[in-house]
């Protein structure tokens, strides 16, 4: 049997299936006697009290076994069984209703729960598995037993559940757990990310896995495919073993690179640095050897809320992945890019034909100059507090970037004024996705301090093919000879003037891609945190004039399919690395 | 007071309106006794006659003044008296139901038009109005008046109306009307087609221009900008009255043009053809003075109907352009460019999010082999008829391009099998719209006979902004240096391979561009007909060596407006053509 799920974090596991059943105990309404009910709003305090104990040790637990950043769930699960409108409000029912604990906690915790589940930011109906998570260890400190809900295992498993808590994930013993599968869940979500930091392989959204899978089957889960091979032949075990090995064997090798600069096996540095969302991406960015941000998404900043981020949360924002970095580190923050498929709810944005063609972006920000503004502010006084970059998105002609820089000249002549301090030296360069500005990019390269080149949009814009559309994803092609001349003509601009470049789309993390782009002479490649030792490895096989060589012979390619088998016929090392 | 109505046709009308009333003459069902309904229905068919040979008349007298082309709603007309199910309902009617005969014509009128005007497609909605225009002529033949309904005017006057059918403004006389304004229709309904070719000054679509306007107010007609003033001062009238005369005079040194070869000051000779959508436009490419058709699209044959054009059909009606224009002038004939904002009913295509980066065009031809297929035969099959070329639209890259040669090839060699004729040495291009093309344009010059720079949906794709949506119009820049210099790329890379290079654009027709295009080289300029002219003008005084030497200048500009600038500065003639 073969189930495909959502592939949460790579690596495989091989080993008997555990099916961890769901807790089923239904809560009964009992009524109490006058005289009870003092005692049993005490019991739920108690109990509480119990609960947060257990939370207060998890925490450091997971703290120090995978990082400050992985304990900051089980500090908000602390913050929410402290919050008076929940713990509160279950007490108060027990007394108004003179209820048992039980019920009048599951009941608060349901009316929450289906408050926040209807909600159409996907941040807060993630809200809602908190309160039943601590609902959860609440109840079972009640029914007077330990929170650890784990049984000990006889030997390694593959863990099948419909879902796993956070608490219950940061809880797996590794040497237990060989990996685990649930039924729901997707990449982002809490149990995926945790399994990443701990490189447990984990495979979500199995939708049944675990009516489908018996406890005592054997399973192969690979955690980077997501697949759930079920009681597979001998061959078939033999062959993921030895996949397994080999990836094992890779994922140490690349450990020791974790801290080494990035440079080739002829000694050319090249910087690698990492995509990031939110300042917590900036703490794995860190643990996976990223050298600073070369995308700061600044956006996410302003979704699944009600109104703009203030310029104080901004800053805040922007300055919290400095610290997490240290200050050294460069920190590449893109303005706003919204529009497009990227909308906001209290943005109001007339409905377009061709969105990806239409207004967003710095096309917006020009326009808004207020929101612009006020973002401009943030990221000048961030940049007194580290190393900080500003990067205008979807750049289209000179008059644009001289627009934009004209509003970063007015915002920092008012802080001047107000004396308020920030990096007068401060880089400024822009995205290159549209074909126009890579076209013209000699000239702009005179008014930026860099280049980032966006393949995902600059492949899309020049082969006219919606990157969301599978009728024409065969024309999504990085490796088109259009899309490699035009990424020359950037960096060939770029150095011309003196200035450098950098790639921040799928394409700088991509193997195949990293011995043409280095052949062209990029000086940043900015990828995902994942990808970033992966490269380095790879880096430093590769000879950075034979790769020059090679970049030469692909611009005379004609064909995406031939510029690819001509890297890896010459890389070898690109097979060895691809597990 | 200033009414703004649709440009129809250029040129300036100065005088007094006439306001053309709306004959309402109620009609009203009699119920005849049984003897007298023979009578009655010979009656209709009498002034069936009698409509008929004024039609015949009116066809004759417009196809000597205006040439066979415009005659051609004529035609129709009295093909659609010829048709039993019109005029067979309405006499079965008077028979059936015992009724007058002008109760029964209307009642079947009304039908029909009801039903062709509640179809999606405008064709058929259109044909409403033939079905209204032919019966007010047969409702004035039953009145025993003649169908000439237009009042002589004393002196030349403003019409207005709230619509005129084609057959009153075939009978305009230009002596006395000097141009005409109409509340309904736009700029491609046949009273505005006709406008033009009669060279009255006409604004169409004013709305309620017949009711604001009073007779003998003094009225300012601008078919070129769609204002009309209304009893404006007399500075106003004398502004307008040598703009008039400039007109005028420079439409007679147009005409002078019209045979004459497209040639510059200093002898560089180019080719100014048309773009055309149906084979009725090559009469008026002709009359325009056109070379020849540089863009014949032929998804106007697929459209408006309820299933795919017969091999057949598409032979006709290409053979029938080559036919109109005379067999050595050459037809570019290109592929159909269906999907992205072209729907076909009969075509189930998926909905998508950027239809302009989407399915659509080469993408799908080369899917749906079948269609793709019989419509290569089809021009194959006309091309032994005339001068005929091919060429594919969208294409984004050298594997494209092969796979449409390679069932190219097999068509032919189908052809050749069956023994029937076509051109072997027909010459086969592609349109460069998608910059990937223009970038990798050296590549793709060596397989192809001839390029065509499609200039709308290029300049779309590298500015990323679409071409519909108004809120990124300022980014659809012809004039952008990144759009100046793909254009050049493709112009350089057809010579270098001794091909040739053309323009079907819109940016081909613009007398601001055509200096900088010539100067880049470009060898051909299709453009709407009636731009042909104009251009022609122009051409003849401009000095290549000059434009090579302004191009060179364009070249290392910054922004659209410069570039603009320059030409403009640079070229006076622009000025003096543009009225």
């Amino acid at each position: 049997m073969l189930l495909k799920g959502i592939a949460a974090a790579s690596g495989y596991a091989i080993g008997p299936a555990f099916i961890m059943e769901e807790q089923h105990t239904e809560i009964e309404r009992r009524e109490l006697p006058a005289g009870e009910v003092e005692a049993e709003a005490a019991r739920l305090q108690a109990a509480v009290q119990q609960a947060m104990a257990e939370l207060e040790q998890i925490k450091e637990k997971t703290a120090a076994k995978l990082g400050e950043h992985e304990a900051e769930i089980f500090a908000t699960h602390i913050l929410v069984l402290q919050d008076e409108e929940f713990i509160g409000q279950a007490v108060q029912k027990v007394r108004d209703e003179s209820v048992n604990a039980e019920f009048a906690m599951s009941e608060v915790t349901q009316m929450l729960v289906d408050i926040f589940s209807s909600m159409d930011s996907e941040y807060m109906r993630e809200r809602a598995a908190d309160f039943r998570d601590v609902s959860k260890r609440v109840l079972t400190a009640l029914s007077g037993q330990s929170g650890t809900s784990l049984n000990d295992f006889e030997e390694a498993v593959v863990l099948f559940a419909h879902d796993l808590t956070p608490s219950d994930t940061a809880q797996l013993d590794r040497s237990k757990v060989a990996g685990f599968a649930t039924n729901i869940g997707g990449r982002t979500s809490h149990s995926a990310i945790m399994a990443r930091s701990m490189e447990i392989p984990a495979v979500v959204g199995t939708q049944n896995g675990s009516e489908a899978v018996k406890t005592g089957d054997i399973v192969i889960l690979d955690g980077s495919s997501g697949i759930i091979l079920v009681n597979p032949d001998e061959d078939t075990i033999k062959t993921y073993e030895e996949k397994q090995a080999k990836y094992m064997k890779r994922q140490e090798a690349m450990k020791l690179y974790k801290d080494k600069p990035s440079i080739t096996a002829d000694g050319h540095e090249v910087e690698l640095v990492s995509n990031i969302g939110n300042p917590q991406d900036a703490l794995g960015a860190r643990n996976n050897g990223a050298e600073g941000v070369g995308l700061y998404r600044t956006e996410f900043l302003y979704m699944g809320r009600d109104n703009f981020p203030s310029e104080e949360e901004q800053f805040n924002s922007y300055v919290a992945v400095c610290e997490t970095l240290g200050a050294e580190k460069p920190v590449v923050i893109r303005t706003l890019d919204i529009g497009g498929d990227k909308e906001l709810p209290y943005l109001e944005l007339p409905k377009e034909m061709n969105p990806f063609l239409g207004y967003r972006a710095i096309r917006l920000c020009l326009d808004r100059k207020d929101l612009f503004k006020t973002q401009l502010r943030a990221i000048l006084r961030a940049s007194a507090h580290g190393n900080v970059k500003l990067m205008y998105p979807m750049i289209s002609s000179i008059v644009e970037l001289r627009a934009a820089n004209e509003l970063l000249a007015e915002t920092k002549a008012e802080l001047d004024a107000e004396g308020i301090a920030y990096n007068k030296e401060m880089e400024v360069g822009m995205m290159i996705e549209v074909p126009a500005a890579a076209i013209i990019a000699d000239q702009l390269a005179k008014e930026v301090d860099f280049f980032s080149i966006g393949t995902n949009d600059l492949v899309q814009y020049t082969m006219a093919a919606d990157r969301m559309n599978e009728n024409v994803s065969h024309l999504t092609q990085p490796f088109n000879p259009a899309v490699i001349r035009l990424i020359k003509m950037v960096i060939d601009a770029a150095h011309k003037e003196g200035k450098w470049a950098g790639m921040c789309g799928e394409m700088a993390g991509n193997l195949k891609a990293v011995p043409l782009l280095l052949g062209l002479g990029l000086d940043e490649f900015s990828m995902s945190a994942s990808s970033v030792l992966s490269v380095r490895v790879l880096l430093s096989r590769l000879n950075r004039e034979e790769m020059k060589q090679l970049a030469e012979e692909a611009l005379n390619l004609e064909t995406a399919e031939e510029i690819q088998y001509l890297i890896v016929d010459r890389v070898p090392a690109i097979q060895e690395l691809t597990i």
